[in-house]
C-alpha cells in the first residue's frame, strides 16, 4: 500500500496502535503535543539521541527493515546502559521516501517494538514524514537511574583495570562479508545482463533462454559458518545482562561506556576525559571464532578490526583493582589492561612485545 | 573551512565548547553516552521531537542557517509550552552533506543557541553526522511542569470557549511570498543567461558586457511592506509569554495545542480527542493586516489561509465559559467561537451567516 493512501497520521495511527505501555513512569506516550513521563522518585533521568541516514548508516540492499529497526532502538539502549541506567522510553522520527510502501515502514516498526518489548522499553511519541531521497531515523531514549549509581566517562583512576564485555570486531566482520556478497551478487547480475544483451543482439534464442533462467535462479549468497558475525551486524544486542551482573556482584565500574566507534576511540575518551593512560593487551582482547577466520580469509589484521571495527555495542569499562577477583568471575567479561597515569599515554602491548601508541581510527561518519 | 579536516568530533567540539548550563536541573551535558538530567521534585516529564528534511520542511535558497536553526527549536519549544509546561534541554541531531561547511553548521547552530538563550533552555547532547544528499535536523525537546498544570488535548467540554494567541495565516503568506519572488529571480536570472548566450554567438562584445553587468547587479527581491510575514516564516515565537499570562490571570485551560498544521487540522484534533463539536466565526478569526493584504494581492481565500496555513505556532485552547471575562482582559488572544456536542460537527460560520463543515487540509508532507 502507498503511503500517500493512508497520509501522515494515517500511518502513525496504524504504527502506533497497538503499542502497549509497560513502564508506570509513562503516563501518556503518543497522542498530544509531548509525552509525559513520571520520573521514579530520586532518579536521575537519562537522554540519548541518534540519527541514521540511508546510504551512510544502513545500505537497504542488504539490511532488511525489521533489523534495521531493531538495530536502532538497541544503539540508543546501549548508551543508556553505558551509564548504568534502566531505559524506559524511547521516541522515533521516521523520514521515509516514496519508494517505501506502508508495508515497508511496518517492518522496520517491528523491529524496533521487538527491540522495545525485549527491553521493557515504550514508544511515546515522535515524528513522520517524508524524504527526497533516502530514509533518516532519529531515535532518543529517555532512562533513568539512582544518582549514585550513574557511571561517566571521567572516572577511571590510576590502577583500575580495563575490562570488556563479549568479543569485539565481530559487526565490523559481519559488514565486510556483507558488503562483499553483495558486489560478488551485483557483478554476476551485470555479467549476465551483458551476455543477454549479446544474445538479443545475435537473435540467438537458445542461448537467451539459457542465460534467463541462470538469471532468475542466481543463488542468494552462502553465509553458511559466519552466520554470528551477521548477526552482530544485523542483530545486535544491547547489554542489559552485564549491567546486572555487575549489579548482582556489587561491582561499581568507575568509568563506562558502549563501543559503538571501535575499542581504540572508546578508551580514547575515557582516557582523556579521566585524564589518565592505559596499558591494554592485544592478546586479552576477545574474538570470536568467526571474526578471526573471516579476517584471515579477507587478509586482515584480526588486531584492528576488534580495536576499529565498530559497532560491537559491548561495554567497555574501568573498576577498581580490588574488584579483580569479583570481576574475574563475571561471564563474558574480560580483563584487558589496565589504566595508568596520563603521561605514560595510551599504549597498546603487541603479542611479540612489542608497544605501540593507541590510535583512534574509529569509524568517522564526517570525514 | 570543510567539515572534513574538523572531523566529527571537533566539529561537535567547536559547535559545543562554549555552550553554558542555564538549569539547574541539567547535571551533564555534551560529552557522554547520555545528558544526565535531575527532575524537579514533583515535576512530570514533557517529552517531544520532531524531524526537518532539507527540500520538505525548508528550502536553503530562501532559508538563512541562523533563522532556520532559531525555527528548529521554536517548533519544539512550542510544544512544551502547548503542554502549559516549561522547556528545560533540548538535544540536536544533524546530518549535513558535503556542500556545506564549518560555518555553515556554526550559523545554524547559533540561531539554535539564540532561541535556546531566549527560553533559557540548555543543549545537552546530540548527533552530527554525514548525509549523502540534502541536510536533515532532529531536534528532541525535554520540559518539565507539575501534574496540576498540564494540559492536554482531550479535555474540551460543551459550551467552553475556543480561544487562539496571536493571528494566523501569517507565516504562510511569508512562505508563498519567498517562493514566489525566488521564481521571479530564477525566471530573470535564467532570462539574462539565455541572452548572455545569445551574444556569445553572435559575438556581440558590447551587448555581453551590458549583460553580465544587469546579471551581476540583478536586485534581490524587495519584500517592503511584507517585513511581518517574512519575519512570521523565518523567525517564528513560541509563546511562553501566553503560557505565563494564563498562569498569571489564574486561568487553566481544558485543552490546549499549539498551531503547527493550521487551525482547521488542530480544531480536529482536539475535537476528536475530547469527543465535541465545535462552532467557530470567520469573523473572529484574528489577522493581520499583512495577511490579509497579501492574500489579495495574491488572489488567496484569507480565511483558508488562516484555517489551514501551518507554522503559525500559536496556542489554541478551550477554557471553561465562566472564565470569558477573565480571557478577554488577556492582550493578545482572541476567543473565536465555543465547543459543543459532538453530534452537532465541527462548524464554521462565515461573514454572511452560511456554515460549512470544518475540513482539515492541514499541510501533510506524506501526501
Amino acid at each position: 500500500m502507498e503511503i500517500a493512501e493512508l497520509g501522515e497520521f494515517g500511518l502513525i495511527r496504524r504504527l502506533t496502535e497497538e503499542l502497549k505501555i509497560e513502564n508506570s513512569t509513562t503516563l501518556k506516550g503518543v497522542g498530544d503535543d509531548c509525552a509525559v513521563l513520571s520520573p521514579t522518585e530520586g532518579t536521575q533521568t537519562l537522554i540519548t539521541t541518534d540519527l541514521l541516514m540511508e546510504g551512510i548508516h544502513f545500505d537497504l540492499t542488504y539490511f532488511p527493515l525489521k533489523h534495521l529497526g531493531y538495530k536502532a532502538v538497541m544503539a540508543n539502549l546501549s548508551d543508556i546502559y553505558a551509564m548504568n541506567g534502566t531505559p524506559r522510553q524511547i521516541t522515533v522520527s521516521l523520514a521515509i521516501s516514496k519508494k517505501f510502501t506502508v508495508e515497508d515502514i511496518e517492518e522496520l516498526y517491528n523491529g524496533m517494538k521487538l527491540a522495545c518489548e525485549k527491553h521493557h522499553v515504550d514508544i511515546v511519541g515522535g515524528d513522520t514524514t517524508s524524504s527526497l531521497t533516502g530514509m533518516a531515523i532519529s531515535i532518543t531514549a529517555i532512562g533513568e537511574a539512582l544518582p549514585k549509581d550513574i557511571v561517566y566517562r571521567d572516572g577511571a583512576k590510576e590502577t583500575d583495570l580495563i575490562c570488556v564485555s563479549g568479543n569485539l570486531g565481530a559487526a565490523y566482520m559481519g559488514l565486510q562479508l556483507l558488503e562483499r556478497e553483495e558486489n560478488v551478487y551485483k557483478s554476476q547480475v551485470q555479467d549476465l545482463q551483458e551476455k543477454i544483451k549479446q544474445a538479443k543482439a545475435t537473435g540467438d534464442s537458445q542461448k537467451l533462454s539459457t542465460l534467463n533462467s541462470q538469471l532468475s535462479t542466481l543463488s542468494q549468497p552462502d553465509f553458511s559458518g559466519y552466520e554470528y558475525l551477521l548477526e552482530r551486524q544485523l542483530k545486535p544486542e544491547a547489554r542489559r545482562d552485564i549491567i546486572e551482573a555487575l549489579a548482582k556482584a556489587n561491582i561499581h565500574p568507575t568509568s563506562m561506556m558502549d563501543i559503538s566507534d571501535g575499542l581504540s576511540s572508546e578508551l580514547m575518551h575515557i582516557c582523556a576525559q579521566s585524564h589518565v593512560g592505559c596499558r591494554v593487551y592485544e592478546d586479552r582482547i576477545p574474538l570470536d571464532y568467526q571474526t578471526a577466520a573471516m579476517a584471515e580469509e579477507m587478509n586482515l589484521n584480526v588486531t584492528t578490526c576488534a580495536l576499529n571495527g565498530g559497532e560491537d555495542y559491548e561495554l567497555l569499562f574501568t573498576i577498581p583493582l580490588s574488584q579483580n577477583d569479583a570481576v574475574n568471575e563475571l561471564e563474558d567479561v574480560k580483563v584487558i589492561g589496565y589504566i595508568t597515569k596520563e603521561s605514560l599515554g595510551k599504549v597498546l602491548i603487541c603479542r611479540d612485545g612489542s608497544e605501540f601508541e593507541l590510535k583512534a581510527q574509529g569509524w568517522n561518519p564526517l570525514q
